[in-house]
């Protein structure tokens, strides 16, 4: 029954979208505590503005969905939430800055389908624009902090900067052409260890004193303190290591604790300085739940306008995090939101809907048997969901002003009256 | 700068966005309190699925923004959220009947833009499936009074019957091939009268002696109980009338005042029994705000099963009631989501950082001057997102243990602890 759907896009039933709500929901909290407002953009964009070079590049144009309206003008479905915000920044110059905003939304990506990825899937953006300072990175990872902590997830924040890559590629003297091939197997060390990053870079064809020279910057390690001390020595005064110090000031004072991780690049070019990925601890998923950096170049160049536009921001994985919370058992899956069935018994009606528009007004979530099912059926009904509580409703009850109320998972059955269902149920 | 966005869609930056999600957050406590469960399914549909005949009909299929993905396969962006709930039940044979569930989200359709219609837009939709009686309609409805009720809009539910509309148009003597042509025209009644709708009947060719019964029937009005005794008087006995009686019965059990209109159609065809639209009372906003009915052949027809499914449905038009809410003032319009700016002043970082902190900690939006941009700077800030207060914090607040807290609105200023203020800001 598959083929009914497009490929590499998915339904939620009850099960899974309650869990969704509930991430959504915590992630909304965070970022308006810490100030982030909301805002929404459109889902189609014009093909201009996602195609521009200094957006995604060539690799996310060729999985960009594309599609005409009636007046044949070229649109596409984005591909992300960064540079609809950078357009917004754009058409809305009055904007007081700094500009502090969230976006949860879905983007779509049409390429290949592995396990883990769908050509429709779900981001919760946190961007500002308008800091210089770290601070603002600070107060995005302390978002992250805040979120895991309420989700009940032990974290990793790796960290790191670009200025400090950029100093470490020149320093051990790689040549220009060579930098991006040879961040990408830096970033691998953690993977497949010093000695394995020596030999890809080898492969490369990176000249062996420069390997020697990479290989000994790598190899620092301990404390962030003395990481960066360590750094300081071997390559001299540097702006990356200075952001990385106040940084790592900064985010003790959030209470935040991270990991100073030199090695850690991050796939998309536009990154000007910090680095950031949040990984689960002591989890079966090792990949990235969130990431981010400092972006200060890509929003000015994205407008054509010769302006900095100082932008920071962190994503989180709706669906990377569903995952986890599913392996994990941090939410205790429900088939329904529902907290109790009404089960009229016999002609009743007037009285059942009475009182299961008492319970809704209390804020119980209700639901009721319109269909005069009977007993059985309507147990097995509740059953199948997953509700917890049955309120049994028949001629006896009502004259006994009482109603009886059963708990599915004790198996216990009581003769109440509706002011104790409600304490009970609430 | 329009020019940056296709045609039809739109940002909402935060001002709008908070009064959105204000209105989706009640949306989807009704909906809850109410039974319904939340599903989430794909912007993306096949077109096989999009373009059956039993869906929207050739009307919507032109709107259809048309799209392939690498694979070569036809897809579209959904435009409604029933044909997709209705593939959903396709795919889930397992569902235990009834499933009641709802959907708020985006849906798109590339028609021309007029004043109040989009390109891309939201609805929340509520649809039951598995539930024949006229108490899945009674409760529907209460969702709507439920929902109006807590935005503060006095509504007027107004239903008829599809079945009821067939045997006036049987009665009359109306050919068949007319049918659809003579109820458009009823159903103008309310806006332009009884012999304007005479006048345009006799334009369609209708007989004069068709028209005059018409006129006998649509002339019928009062208490719903009258209008349903008459129509029985001229009709005879007709299961239209059977159900709206039984549905004035619940839906009174339920609280929900009914307009029993029995010129009232709806657009889409595939209505079976019970249609309602949802008006404000005393607004300048004229158009229906929630809308729907019953639609029991539907879903079997698109899966191609000879099965019925009985299906109950209603549909919220997000955009409609955030422009009512905007015009009357129902919710007070908010910048920014942040109830507090921290200004600190001089070199006072850690403490202001503590500070914002436990503000946050208590529940409070709380955003801060990461940038040190002095008194003036960081009251205009505050002023210009309309943020209520804003806590100052130097050096001699800190001798004190107190900090400064400045009511905006009123333009006083207190010496204040901390305790104090969370008390105040909560």
């Amino acid at each position: 029954m598959t083929e009914l759907t497009p490929k590499g896009v998915r339904d939620f039933l009850p099960e899974e979208k309650i869990i969704r709500d509930k991430i959504i929901e915590v992630l909304r909290k965070s970022f308006e505590l810490y100030g982030y407002n909301p805002i929404e953009t459109p889902a189609l964009e014009r093909m201009e503005i996602l195609a521009s070079k200094y957006a995604g590049g060539d690799e996310i144009l060729k999985e960009i969905f594309k599609l005409k309206d009636q007046g044949g003008r070229d649109l596409g479905l984005r591909y992300d939430l960064t540079v609809p915000f950078a357009r917004v920044i754009a058409m809305n110059p009055n904007l007081k800055m700094p500009f502090k905003r969230y976006q949860i939304d879905r983007v779509w990506r049409d390429g290949p389908i592995k396990l883990g990825r769908y050509r429709e899937f779900c981001q919760a953006d946190v961007d500002v624009v308008g800091i210089k300072s770290v601070g603002a990175e600070a107060e995005v990872l302390a978002i992250a902090k805040s979120v895991f902590d309420k989700l009940k997830f032990d974290i990793a924040i790796e960290v790191n900067n670009r200025k400090l890559l950029n100093k470490i590629i020149e320093f051990s003297g790689v040549k220009t052409d060579k930098a991006d091939d040879v961040i990408l197997s830096l970033d691998k060390l953690k993977k497949i260890g010093s000695a394995a990053v020596g030999e890809e870079l080898k492969e490369k064809g990176i000249k062996q004193e420069v390997i020697y020279k990479l290989i000994k910057i790598i190899a620092v390690s301990g404390a962030n303190e003395k990481i960066l001390e360590e750094l300081e020595k071997i390559l001299g005064k540097c702006e990356g290591i200075d952001e990385l110090k106040e940084l790592l000031k900064l985010t003790k004072e959030f209470g935040v604790e991270i990991e100073i991780t030199p090695t850690l690049a991050r796939g998309l070019s536009y990154y000007t300085g910090t680095v950031y990925e949040v990984y689960l601890k002591k989890s079966q998923i090792k990949s990235s739940i969130a990431a981010g950096g400092r972006y200060d170049k890509m929003i000015g160049l994205l407008l054509e306008r010769n302006e900095e536009f100082p932008a920071v921001g962190i994503s989180f994985g709706i669906d990377v995090i569903a995952d986890a919370i599913k392996l994990e058992g941090k939410i205790k899956a429900r088939k329904s939101v529902v907290d109790v069935y009404v089960a009229p018994i016999g002609d009743v009606m007037p009285k059942a809907i009475s009182l299961l528009q008492a319970l809704r007004k209390e804020g119980i979530k209700a639901d009721m048997d319109l269909m005069g099912k009977g007993v059985t059926k309507n147990l097995s009904f509740a059953n199948s969901y997953g509700i917890r509580y049955v309120v049994f409703l028949g001629e006896n009850e009502i004259k006994e002003k009482k109603v009886k109320l059963r708990d599915m998972e004790k198996g216990e059955e009581k003769l109440l009256n509706v002011e104790e269902v409600v304490k009970i149920l609430k």
